[in-house]
């Protein structure tokens, strides 16, 4: 699935964020030459990060305001980048996931070179501590990447307008990060609960508020802010829907995760939640005990996809991507936002919905 | 030791925190009452927060710049305790402290939260999680309170001088902590080298960097965001080195740390780098067994402490404090700032380097 517009725009964003990292880079090296490693892993993290949905649905919401091509208004789309790398990057942490994306997370990173340095003390302790370090880093710099625009196009873009979306955004991503963890603490499922944290943590945060800012850069009238809403929120659950399916039932070998992850992680999502309710007793009890059991075998993995299956959780979740996925192109039908910018949404909104990773 | 206008300047400080904690607790409550523990946690931690030191250099060099007092220049000032609120938390982290300030560091208290809301889970990992988000919160929080001036009095600060220097800052302040921590890893004590980390993580992050965002802020010469390099580099060294001697010496009661916090979380401060240097090879081995050993005994602190003495690595600290004192009182002294700016200043370099906590 390719469309020549979006590929171009997401190479502008790979371009954007190169340059960026490599002139931040330098600056880091310059302070000591010990600071490569958090450089360089840095940089990497964001250059091999997959799919730039968040850059790119700025960029469209700014173009769909009536915004014209612009590089400044590319480059601060882009700095949604960073803010994303820095919830990752803690995210792995929190989750003590092992990798992402098929390479080691960013704490292993660091403990692997802890080890093959010979350094003295606990190498998980110097990973966690280069994680959490490099998180911050990539939150800072997500600023900076934005008002690096600000003091070169001062006059082109709405930052007075977009800024307290930018920081909205970033409120609302950690809000629900920690609501996130604290339902799996809570430990009881709850699919109202559930598509709230989702609404937070993932659809918010990955679509409506970068749609929004890339709009407000464009001065984008409230009509069009609350087009976005209408087509970026039931968007951004479907997205996080498809996440939570992929979460147990991807290929490994495509989405770069072990399999059945979030089982693993116990993570209480929304296709867990809807399963749950449609569970026996049995079903139930087998469930609640594997969920957060890191070094679960791969049959008790392979049961549990065949209980959701079984229950019709995985169909009620399909269904429930293909009436949030109609709902928002409906909203954006509606609008009368440009014809070839309805497009690249549509384009960009089965993207988010029927991928593989 | 009081000074009149200080107290006021922290006193506006705190209200200015206040109030913006104030409104962003509510927009977090908003999305979820359990984001209560989050909001009230950070506000806490703020609100107990010491003694404002960046805030204060920053509001001086605005004030020594020929700024006009201002709500404005005050409230982007105190943003700067956001970010020191971000380090302290993310640091408290790192180190595994339990406490700061007297009170339970931020990850302790929501590992407290977990068990007594008898949670699932494990409340390590809990309180990790929670310590990272806030810490996240907080960091990204300081931009919007940074440009919530920005928004409301856009034309009497100057924003795009500031900024790249609120940019560095935040930069070097996460540069020096990883090479802190990577010091401690490496664990070869070298003056040189504990010299420069002090410089980054402490120096410029507490007194340069704040006075020349302050001075920025009022469209300050380059002579005198120079001047503030020349008053506020040895002068950071010195608070760095005032507090690696409270780290060892000070008084746990006054403090609100453990004493010989810094033995036992095996900093390599000049300090301990200075005392090596003039160690026989018996009180070599037994400090550097000691470094890191989080349940050292009492005896071995006051051990520890007898050979900083009879070492004269205090001595040499001491006069190294007092020398780099002198060095920035006089690049003051030599400056064409304000007779009343210098003397506030003057108060403060006092404050910085003669302190108990």
């Amino acid at each position: 699935m390719e469309n020549r517009r979006i590929l171009q725009i997401q190479a502008d964003v790979n371009s954007a964020l190169e340059r960026f990292l490599t002139r931040q880079s330098s600056g880091l090296i310059e302070i000591d030459e010990h600071l490569k490693p958090v450089a360089i892993s840095l940089a990497e993290f964001v250059r091999d990060g997959g799919k730039r949905f968040r850059p790119i649905f700025s960029y469209l919401g700014y173009l769909g305001a009536g915004g014209q091509p612009s590089n400044a208004a590319l480059n601060a789309s882009s700095a949604l980048e960073l803010v994303h790398a820095c919830a990752l990057i803690h995210d792995d942490l929190m989750d003590e996931s092992d990798s992402r994306r098929g390479r080691p997370s960013l704490h292993r990173l660091f403990e692997v070179l802890h080890r093959d340095s010979n350094y003295l003390g606990s190498s998980e302790k110097f990973g966690t501590a280069a994680a959490i370090l490099i998180g911050d880093l990539a939150l800072s710099w997500s600023d900076q990447m934005v008002h690096a625009t600000n003091s070169d196009f001062v006059d082109s873009l709405d930052f007075a307008k977009a800024l307290p979306l930018f920081y909205e955004m970033r409120s609302e991503l950690m809000a629900g990060q920690y609501l996130d963890v604290l339902e799996g603490a809570i430990a009881k499922s709850n699919t109202n609960r559930s598509r709230k944290i989702a609404r937070f943590k993932s659809g918010k945060y990955s679509i409506e508020r970068p749609l929004q800012f890339g709009g407000a850069l464009a001065s984008g009238k409230p009509e069009i802010l609350k087009t976005y809403s209408d087509f970026g929120l039931p968007l951004g659950e479907a997205f996080q829907l498809r996440d939570d399916i992929l979460g147990v039932f991807g290929k490994s070998e495509i989405t770069g995760k072990p399999s059945g992850d979030d089982i693993k992680e116990g993570k209480r999502t929304l296709l867990i939640a809807l399963t749950l309710e449609s569970c026996n007793p049995d079903q139930l009890r087998f469930i609640e005990n594997s969920l957060g059991n890191n070094d679960l075998p791969e049959t008790d993995v392979n049961q549990i996809q065949n209980i959701i299956l079984d229950t019709g959780g995985l169909n009620r979740c399909e269904e429930m991507i293909e009436r949030l996925y109609s709902e928002s192109i409906s909203a954006l039908d509606n609008s009368d936002i440009d014809e070839e910018i309805k497009e690249l949404l549509t384009f960009m909104a089965t993207a988010a919905t029927k991928r593989e990773k």
